[in-house]
């Protein structure tokens, strides 16, 4: 296990490469437990999410250095979805024999970037090996002003609903990779390099692999003040939108005309016959959010956002009229929504 | 994975089972995140640990419930190590597809108890599957006095080694139960029944399975004021003491005579020929606190331990004639002791 003495090394840098967000340590990483301060009158929140090889990703799939930007990321995302501010992360690794200390470098220089990019401070962690594959579990602490955590509960009947980027991308970035993946000239357990990908395609692979939390869109609805319901797409609309609606006791009618389509997953999907409306409802890991605001509170939510350079979109209205999600479509029909969320690839 | 919308409901308890801990909880599981409160003025301690099946346990070392009891444990131990007073708890757990989902219900009353033993509330968790082994991470939050936690810093040349407690004990049940798994008449996959061994051995598997970290300890000697250096048993009492010379960049020199030894420790080592000194030095998870302190602070702190009715023993002293761990033995010899820890049993 000598290897884990250069994790020790790698997760505790010197003091001049402190981040800002470092600086609010008050003890790091290497003793039993990290000590940090909570800004005076906020509330402390708190969520984990763990990756699992040949689960959420595979060798193909992920480099060391994505997975580890994306366990950062999806756990920055919860904290976005509550309108809170990252601050701390811990790291728990389980590492089996196979994967040399360099890997492991890779897997914290993706940590650390994404870490780095939303002000987190890794506080801590655990590395265990295992007879078993590689699991990745972050936890991160953030901190969000008292009572204004935005919670799946709050949509009422009346409410707009609304999306904050362009769902479906990571689900057709997957889908290239695993096609990509399954061509015989493809390297067994190497990552599909990404300028194997025309330009366009190279976007969605980006998208899946290194996924951007929508922290400030987060920050920006708690402060708009008309507590919206909020969640991050991080299984899908469908399923995102059946947990809104459940929480809150209420039905969400979605728009398939007003659901945002980047282009390049139009482009995509039409290229090799799949339905971007399909990824959009049933992928997952965008790290967009999906969330319900009164009507009045919508002009001047969409304009506080176009004033930041921040994409917002208005897909379909919250209802009394039914529980659970129904889509509008283009053809004017509407139709449930199944509940079905990300199954990954496993 | 129906099995895990089971989960969501063991860990969702009604209002009248929730824990005075409980209480402090302002959002649960349920959402994206959980909410909390930090109590005015304190500081936030932070610390995970994970537990690997075939590493850390096997199916007859230990049942779900003791695998659920350990994992919350020793995080537990990570607060009592620094003092502080363990808070929350986040419970990351990978299943493979063999467990079936009431023997997870086992794992989530071993952690609920653990838990609730405490004073800690379950604010959070994700549930994962895997082609591989059951894991458990658990990261619990705690809260400190500013500037108060206990470090393994702390040691200076001259201030008192103590313990809080009898280690080695975990050990030994360690040995009972691998000696009576690899009996033919054990059965397969099945937890070594308690019963199976007679009662002083009982204790000792007990010791093993479900440990009792050393909260009151830890704030005692916080509460005692003079900045004791400070670590948990995790690893065996030679690795701890050289966490701490190394952190504090002096010595310790440790008397064998010195070292309590629990009277059931010495007959079951005697009865199969081993060494409880051995165990002792290299054995781990007694979660049993490892400390120096001021010589003036001892007697003090000695009276205050025995008024509470916690164990509490001094077993040498912190040296600057050398860098390390050194042990006087019952012989009068003195000799190095190796930096080697706890190794499992993988």
């Amino acid at each position: 296990m000598e290897e884990f003495a250069l994790i020790r090394h790698l997760t505790d840098r010197p003091p001049g490469r402190r981040t800002a967000a470092e600086t609010h340590l008050v003890v790091g990483i290497g003793d039993d437990a990290a000590v940090t301060e909570l800004t005076p009158g906020m509330q402390l929140v708190l969520s984990c999410d763990t990756m699992v090889q040949d689960v959420h990703f595979n060798s193909k799939t992920m480099s060391m250095y994505d997975i580890g930007w994306k366990a950062m990321a999806s756990n920055v995302s919860d904290m976005a979805a509550m309108g809170a501010v990252p601050r701390n992360a811990l790291v728990a690794l389980t590492v089996p024999a196979s994967v040399p200390a360099d890997r492991l470098r890779e897997l914290y220089a993706g940590l650390y970037a994404c870490a780095d990019r939303y002000g987190v401070a890794l506080a801590g962690g655990d590395t265990t090996s295992t007879p078993g594959g590689l699991t990745v579990t972050v936890t991160v602490t953030g901190e969000v002003e008292p009572g204004r955590a935005l919670l799946r509960s709050a949509a009422r009947p009346g409410d707009a609903v609304f999306v904050t980027g362009w769902p479906g991308r990571s689900a057709a970035g997957l889908h290239a990779l695993l096609a990509a993946g399954a061509r015989p000239e493809a390297a067994a357990d190497e990552p599909i390099p990404e300028e194997a990908f025309p330009p366009p395609v190279r976007g969605l692979v980006a998208a899946h692999r290194r996924p951007e939390p929508s922290v400030a869109a987060g920050r920006r609805l708690l402060a708009g003040g008309a507590a919206p319901a909020l969640n991050d797409i991080s299984d899908g609309l469908s399923s995102e939108a059946w947990e809104i609606a459940e929480a809150s006791g209420c039905g969400l009618l979605l728009r398939e005309a007003d659901i945002p389509v980047a282009p390049e997953l139009k482009a995509y999907a039409d290229a090799v016959g799949a339905s971007a409306l399909e990824w959009i409802l049933t992928g997952g890991e965008d790290y967009v959010l999906l969330g319900t605001l009164p009507e009045e509170a919508m002009a001047v939510t969409a304009e506080a956002f176009a004033a930041e350079g921040l994409p917002f979109f208005r897909i379909g209205t919250a209802t009394s009229a039914f529980a659970g999600v129904r889509l509008v479509g283009i053809d004017g029909e509407e139709r449930p929504v199944a509940k079905s969320g990300y199954n990954h690839f496993g």
